[in-house]
């Protein structure tokens, strides 16, 4: 398999780089690099590999990045269309076996953004003969530091977007027909698992169905922040390194590419060190496990049985009031 | 002191009261009741007391309570003008002695929500003798079901809004000024815990400021759902033991009691049995926790001289990328 | 594949069982039965599968129920021959593919331990003809209640010794090294990120040292309560449906196994109910985990260099005393 | 009042300070001097005092100190006596309202260390007429960075000794009464809140019981790690500033003074700065927790009557095996 090497040669089985930090051998069958071997030796901890979702939202912005840098002439046209073509690979699943690390790894995902990177570059040598180089052309204009939260929250959007809201909507419409279903079964209400007034068993499915409405109106509107995207300010904010008007374009072209309403974020210094967004959203998704944790309760106390011999012996006196 | 006793004997130090569950004495000096005391003795535990913010919007509830109840005809002028005077007197923390109750008690509330009935019913009687019955009367037409996470609800908006956000407001007016101070000082911007590109100090307390800026738009619209209370609705939802359109009424003058936009819970069978509204909010708290954790630990360290003695002998390598 | 089937006609591509829930169709190269399947088409969530380590403890329980069950004549020889061949392929790690069940299923872990009383009885057919029901032979004097629990606290007993204390010792051993290469170099002590009295390294590293000493003795003496097994007691303490003196065998006989310490549980009915132990263990874990971070802290502030340029403009007054 | 200052004028109801920090004004009716104002104005945060447990743990130590420094010549006859009966009446809890501050101040406790040192100053010269200097005297061979958390171990060693544990055997003693009076009382186990196989009541509380003595024996050797104290070892863990064998004498002190078995750290760095020994004992406190939270859930439902009505209607299908 050709690679682009720093300095490698190519051997049967390995392919072996050489850098500053010394040498490093790579499987011959595997399209990463000398970083992403690294971080692979280094961090030999758990099982839990960084998501496929977070690696597809990398190789949008590296396509994206390659636009707007070629729009800036900044790379010619065979190296545009060589990342574009890989990149699409990677976003089609096909060459997840290259991506082999860790969520364990430093800090600012500089191994994953990196393993992308290396990715890119070795199979458009070995693929389409062009000659990229994984820093000076596949990273062009970024820094893990702005690459890896702006593809966190392109991945958890899209996630949320795409899969959670739209399952919850189904839930709700399900929730909906019990309601109506059971609206003539009336029941006694229940306190302090004791029977107080009565309820019909449709109100207790009117009340999951609005929790359901509700989790899902927090979610929406707390998603909203994850729009906003620090990409094209680079290493600490300042867009070092990037052409003029650079994060605007490749943000329209993030925009355009994925149909969400991206935006760049108002405060790019915020948007590089803050994780405010994801704190406050996963409150929203608490919110909905504790909801499906009532939810999940009341049913299993509604269909048990009593053990009613019990309560001559065992008895909780209830408060007034 | 006189009290409202449902079965009761005044006596020295002590006021000795009888109901279904047997005797309880209360000392004389305390306009508490049966309920109260009963539950000082049973939890005994820890010294975390009941808010005042609590207490205080529970007796806002009581008065506009008894100002719907008297609109329906439910309740005497003598008896609104009585439970007015003491509400107020509550609100204005002159009775505050006269709370004594934990947090630790019965789940719903009820505890502290008799001890309010009982507070408005023995001042009645002994300031301006007036005889109400602490359910009948000042807890008609509600159940601590409704109430109590009504309150919760209410106080913590108040806090929120008037202290919280107030608080955030002129911080990041100070962060604002050390921006424009700091405008010109260049320094370099740091990643793990390195030195990196060029920053100035100002972009550096432009990002605290929006931190704060970020937190506070989270908190304002995650406020917005406690603004929905499930009162009028009683034990389990359905609104059993009120007159029509009580809800509708009593939310209404509370609303312009207060000036805050409160409206009825869109479903009440979910607005007395769930807590999504505060977990949700507690992600937006925790995120402004987590940038002010942030900024101290960036002033610490940018404070704090090297230690650096050390650095010949502990070398961690950074990555590039 | 010959399988075991309640009812079941082998067909080309799957098997299909009929029990009293009705039929449900297994890949015909799955050793697994019903109950497997239907968890698995019920449990579609998360990737988290069931470790390998707790198939494997319930296969040694297997194990050695089985030369229980045939010490008191329950089970032939040519069973107990079967259930031993099959236990030890699984804890070989070679019947992996056929334990495809997901850490999300019943809270009792009902559905895993049929998974191996399934694959038992499907490996036994399949391999040596021998025709065993899952339940009647394998799962003979057992119940998941007691299986499950006792597998959690064999296989982290297991991890826990053989591995993490393991690695721990070594450790030690390389922070003993540093202690004594970096003796002599004096530095400054830090309190509050700034210098206090001198220090050697060498102390510093001592402390790191004697952290996991400490944290070694925390977890060896909250490990000892996993020793006791209530393996034998069945489905709610009593030891129901096992022959007279059945725990005292069947854990004797594990004890000899595995060479571990165990014994009964000193009341069953606690050791079925509780997870204290594993709570009170993972207070030592989590007390690992701390000087784990503060060790990592430490070192990357040691080897930082000082963001000097700002301390002019940043000055945290340290308080005296 | 009399009082020490550093340099100071007595006023009629503030006494002034000066010191290099500049003027401070503490109220004339109190015992505390410039640095614990400056606590309590710097940090108007909430109001978690700093338990009175940890004020005499630190008033013990101020004791124990002076009797060390007295048998080491650095202190006189005279100011040992001082400390001493201003320490016992710290202990004896006649001057608890000197000691405002919060449990929100420096991370290591200083102003509440400075706290004791300026009460025990000023009390020995306005009521005994001697003249201690907080920091010269009462804090000699200390500081804040060994007597806060040899302070925290000891309160927290006789919280736990003497309260938890002691009203654990009470109710250990309840349940085992309970065992008895139910032990024939047969009612049916319960596994997935369905009925299972038979149990008697008394069984199910002998489990309760168990429960009680197994996180008392956890929490029992948890607490022995306490028992170790940095006592002596001043600043950074090396002693400095201490005269020979301080840290023996000092300890040996304490532990006749308490009855308790303290002694020396087995390595003074790790016990300056490590609070994995606190990790670890939670570890035992939340499995209790979590058992006493289990009976309580358990009696709950035992004495509820069932809300049987709606079986017919939720019917969620237990799984065998």
């Amino acid at each position: 398999m050709a690679k682009f090497t720093y300095e490698g040669d190519i051997m049967d089985k390995y392919n072996t780089f050489k850098d500053s930090l010394g040498e490093v051998r790579v499987a011959s069958d595997k399209y990463w690099g000398a970083t992403t071997q690294r971080s692979l030796e280094n961090f030999k901890i758990s099982d839990e590999m960084m998501p496929n979702e977070i690696i597809s939202a990398l190789a949008s912005i590296k396509k994206c990045s390659a636009k707007a840098n070629h729009y800036f002439d900044l790379l010619s046209d065979e190296k545009l269309k060589a990342i574009e073509l890989v990149s699409d690979e990677i976003i089609s699943s096909s060459l997840d076996e290259h991506f082999p690390l860790k969520i364990w790894q430093t800090g600012s995902g500089t191994h994953t953004n990196m393993n992308v990177n290396e990715v890119i570059s070795n199979v458009a040598l070995d693929k389409y003969g062009v000659k990229l180089h994984p820093n000076d052309d596949v990273n062009k204009s970024q820094s893990s530091n702005d690459t890896f939260p702006s593809a966190l929250k392109i991945a958890i959007y899209k996630l949320a977007n795409d899969k959670l809201l739209a399952k919850l909507k189904e839930l709700e419409k399900n929730f909906a027909k019990k309601e109506d279903e059971f609206k003539y079964i009336v029941k006694s209400g229940r306190t302090h698992l004791m029977d107080a007034t009565p309820i019909s068993l449709g109100q207790e499915f009117s009340a999951y169905k609005y929790m359901l409405i509700n989790n899902r109106k927090m979610i929406e509107q707390n998603l909203r922040f994850l729009l906003e995207l620090p990409l094209g300010s680079t290493a600490v904010g300042t867009g070092i390194n990037t052409p003029g008007n650079y994060q605007e374009r490749v943000i329209s072209i993030l925009k355009n590419e994925s149909g969400y309403d991206f935006k760049a974020s108002e405060n790019n210094f915020h948007g590089l060190t803050s994780m405010d967004f994801f704190v406050n959203l996963s409150g929203s998704l608490k919110s909905l496990a504790l909801n499906l944790i009532k939810i999940s309760n009341d049913l299993r106390l509604l269909s048990s049985p009593s053990a009613s011999r019990c309560m001559d012996f065992i008895r909780l006196y209830p408060t007034s009031g």
